[in-house]
C-alpha cells in the first residue's frame, strides 16, 4: 500500500490519515464494548472547524446520526469527534437517543467546549442498547496520552474490516499548503447512499461552509456513493468532513482561483477511501472496477455501473475467474437505462468481449489468468454521448457466506 | 410434494401438469446441446389456443422472445411451444434470430400447422450459437411415441434446477371441468421483471384473449415477478399461457360469473410454480416467504417484500438459522418505502422480534430454532393502510457461490 503519486498539483500520502492536517489529534482505546479489539476513537481539532457532513438514505437512521445531524445544524461547525465501534446504537428507540447525548455530552466536558460541537458516530451490532457504563469510563479516560496515536483511532472505528483505511493528499493553494486526510471503516452492509461505513475527513483548509457541503456532496456521489459489497444500506453511514482553516489559505469558496485544486483533492481522498472499503468487502478476494463511458448522463452511466457491481452472478464469476461477458450484457440489460444493446462494447482488462450485438473473439484462457489479479477492471462503453460514472466493488466468496451467516451485525 | 387440497372451489392436483387440461401433449428428448441431460421438449395443443405471454424487461432480449412475441401477436394464437436448455439463445445477433425462426418452421412442418402457431423458447449459456445440427434432427424425432411424455418434456426444461417444477388445477365453470396445468424451470438469474425462468401453463378453458393476458400480467405480478434468487433478471424469461378452449364452457371475460373462480386457479397455478423455482434457488436449503401487509398500496408492499428477500444479509442469516430482525428492519428501511419506523412490527414464524421501534423479548433459542425450517415465514405489518404483498425467495449458501463460480450461464 505505501505508494506516494503526485499530479501536477496534488501530492497523494497512502500513509497519511486525518492528523496529517494541522491542528488534528486523535486516539483510540478499548473501553470494553467489545471483546478484545479497540472500541472507542475520537478526532479533535485545535479549533472549531467547519463542518459537513451526508448521512444513510435509509429510514432507520440510527440515533448518532439524529444527534450529530441536529448538531451540525445548529451552526456548521464540529470541533471533534467520538466514535464507537461494536454496537450501531440502531434501533434503540429513545434510550438510545439519550445514550447518543450523553456520549456527546461527556466528551464535550472532558474538552472544555460545547456539547454541538462534538459529533457521535457509531458502528457494530444493530438493536442492542449501549453498554453505557463502559463507554462513560471510556470516555472520561480516552484523551489521556497513552491513546493519543491515530493509528490507535483507525483500529478503533473496525467492525469486520481485515484492515484499516486511510490516506491523505497535499496541495498548494494561495502559496499556502493545504493537507486533506481521511479514515474509513466498512466491510458489509455496504451499498452507500450516502453504509456500516463511516468516513472521516480532516483539512486545514479555510472554507466557507456552504461550498464545503456542495463539494462533499459532489464528491461522495462519485466515490462512497459507487461504491457497493452486498447491496445493503446501512442505518449508519455517515461521512464527516472537518476544516479548520490552520492553513491560513485565503478563505476557498467555488469562485476560488484554487477551488478546483481542492475539490480534486478531496475526490483523490475520498475516492481511495471507498476502494478501500471495497477491496475489503466481507470476504473479497479482488477490488473489481467498473468504468462506463459515452453515456447520455452521469446519473445513467452510474445505474449502468452500480448493476453490474452490484450483480451478485458478476460477482461469483469474477471469484471464479469465468470470463462471463454475458452475465455483464444482463446486468446493463436489467440496469433501467435504455441501452442501444448494439452500441455497446464491453472489455475485460484490455480484452473486449462482447461487441456490436455478439461476443468478441478473445482467449478465454487470457482472460481467465487476467481475472486472476488482484484489481478486475471493467470497462463498458454505451457510445451514446459523453458522460462516464465508476463504480466500485468487489467478488462475492464462500467467506461473504461464512462471515455474515455467523456474524451478527 | 405429493399433496391435494381444495377450496370450497378450486381442487389442487400436485401431481398435475400441462397435459391435464383436455386437448394436449408433451414430450422431451436428449438432442446434444447437453451432454447427457435432456434438453429439448414440446407442447402440443390439438386445436389452436388463445394465447398470452409476458416477457422479460431485460433489454438485450434472447432471439427466441423476439420470435414468440411476434408470432403470438400475429392472431393471439399459439399451438405448440418448442423448447430447448443449454443454450439460451441470446446475445447471437443475426444468426441467433434466423436459428430461433428455423426451430419454428421445422416444429411447425412436423406438425402440419402454420409457423406463427409455434412458440420458441430457450434457456441456458447466453452468447453461444445453437448446434442447429443437433437441433434440427432432435425437431424431426421429437414427435415420436417415444419421447412422448409430460415428464420428459419436464425434464428437458432444466438447467442449474435439481428438481421437476409443475402443477395444476381443477374448477367447474359453467358445469363444465375446467383444467389449468403448469410446468416451470428456474434456478439461477432469478429475479423475473417479467427470469432465466421459463414457465408454460395450459388449460382447456374457452376465454376472451384480452382477458387471458389482462389476468395473467396481474397474476405474473404476484407470483413470478415476486420471486427472487439473486437479483439478476435474466435475458430469456418468459410465460406462456395456452387456452385451447376443449372443457366447451361458454367463453370466459372478466364479466363472466364464475371469472374470479378462473382467475384464482390461474394464480394459485403461477403462485406454486414460482415458489418451487425460489425453493430450487441455486444453493438454496430453505424457501422463504416475505407477507407484507398493512401498506398503503400493493406496489409499496411488493417493493418492501423485494428489498427484504433480494438481502444477501438476510439471506445469509437465514441460512445461518440467525434471527437477525435487524437485517430485515434494514432491508425495510431502504427500500425506498416510505415507512413509520415506530409503526412497524416484524415477526419470523410466530414469533414477533420488532415492534414500535424496538426489538421485542423474544427467546433467541427458539426463533433459531425455527430458523431449521424447510420454510421460512416473515411477517411485515406496516400499520399504514389495507394493502398487502407476498414475496419468496431463498437463503444465500456457499453452494450458491460455488454453483456461480464454476457454472457458465
Amino acid at each position: 500500500m505505501t505508494q506516494a503519486t503526485s499530479t501536477s498539483e496534488i501530492v497523494v500520502l497512502e500513509e497519511g490519515s486525518v492528523t496529517l492536517p494541522k491542528g488534528y489529534k486523535a486516539g483510540g482505546m478499548h473501553c470494553g464494548i467489545k471483546r478484545k479489539r479497540l472500541d472507542l476513537g475520537y478526532i479533535v481539532s485545535e479549533v472549531p472547524a467547519t463542518a459537513a457532513g451526508v448521512y444513510t438514505t435509509n429510514i432507520f437512521q440510527a440515533a448518532p446520526l439524529l444527534v450529530t445531524q441536529e448538531s451540525v445544524a445548529k451552526e456548521n461547525k464540529l470541533q471533534a469527534i467520538i466514535v464507537n465501534s461494536g454496537n450501531a446504537n440502531a434501533c434503540t428507540g429513545e434510550q438510545g437517543l439519550l445514550d447518543a447525548y450523553t456520549m456527546q455530552k461527556d466528551f464535550a466536558n472532558e474538552l472544555g467546549i460545547e456539547a454541538h460541537l462534538v459529533a457521535v458516530t457509531s458502528t457494530g451490532v444493530i438493536g442492542e442498547l449501549m453498554p453505557m457504563d463502559k463507554v462513560k469510563a471510556g470516555v472520561t479516560q480516552i484523551l489521556n496520552k497513552e491513546y493519543e496515536n491515530e493509528s490507535l483511532f483507525k483500529e478503533a472505528i473496525l467492525t469486520t474490516d481485515t484492515c484499516v483505511k486511510h490516506t491523505a493528499v497535499q496541495m498548494t493553494i494561495d502559496g499556502k499548503k493545504v493537507s486533506i486526510g481521511g479514515a474509513s471503516k466498512g466491510s458489509g452492509m455496504i451499498h452507500p447512499n450516502m453504509a456500516t461505513m463511516l468516513g472521516f475527513v480532516t483539512t486545514d483548509a479555510n472554507i466557507a461552509q456552504e461550498d464545503l457541503l456542495a463539494a462533499l456532496r459532489d464528491v461522495t456521489n462519485q466515490t462512497f456513493n459507487m461504491i457497493t459489497v452486498d447491496g445493503d444500506t446501512s442505518t449508519n453511514d455517515m461521512v464527516l468532513v472537518l476544516a479548520n482553516g490552520l492553513a491560513e489559505n485565503s478563505q476557498l469558496t467555488k469562485d476560488h482561483p484554487e477551488w478546483d485544486i481542492f475539490k480534486k483533492g478531496l475526490k483523490l481522498v475520498c475516492e481511495s477511501l471507498a476502494k478501500k472499503i471495497a477491496r475489503d468487502g466481507e470476504g473479497a478476494t479482488k477490488l473489481v472496477e467498473v468504468q462506463v463511458t459515452g453515456s447520455y448522463s452521469r446519473n445513467a452511466a452510474s445505474a449502468v455501473g452500480k448493476a453490474i457491481i452490484s450483480s451478485n452472478l458478476v460477482k461469483t464469476a469474477i471469484y471464479g475467474t469465468d470470463p462471463n461477458w454475458g452475465r455483464i450484457v444482463t446486468a446493463i440489460g436489467y440496469s433501467g437505462v435504455p441501452v442501444e444493446p448494439n452500441a455497446i462494447k464491453v472489455a475485460i482488462g484490455p480484452y473486449t468481449v462482447f461487441e456490436n450485438g455478439l461476443p468478441s473473439m478473445f482467449v478465454e484462457e487470457e482472460v481467465k489468468e487476467y481475472l486472476q489479479l488482484d484489481v478486475i477492471k471493467i470497462h463498458v462503453e454505451l457510445n451514446q454521448g459523453e458522460f462516464s460514472a465508476t463504480a466500485w466493488g468487489c467478488d462475492l466468496t464462500y467467506d461473504y457466506v461464512k462471515i455474515n451467516a455467523s456474524y451478527r451485525t
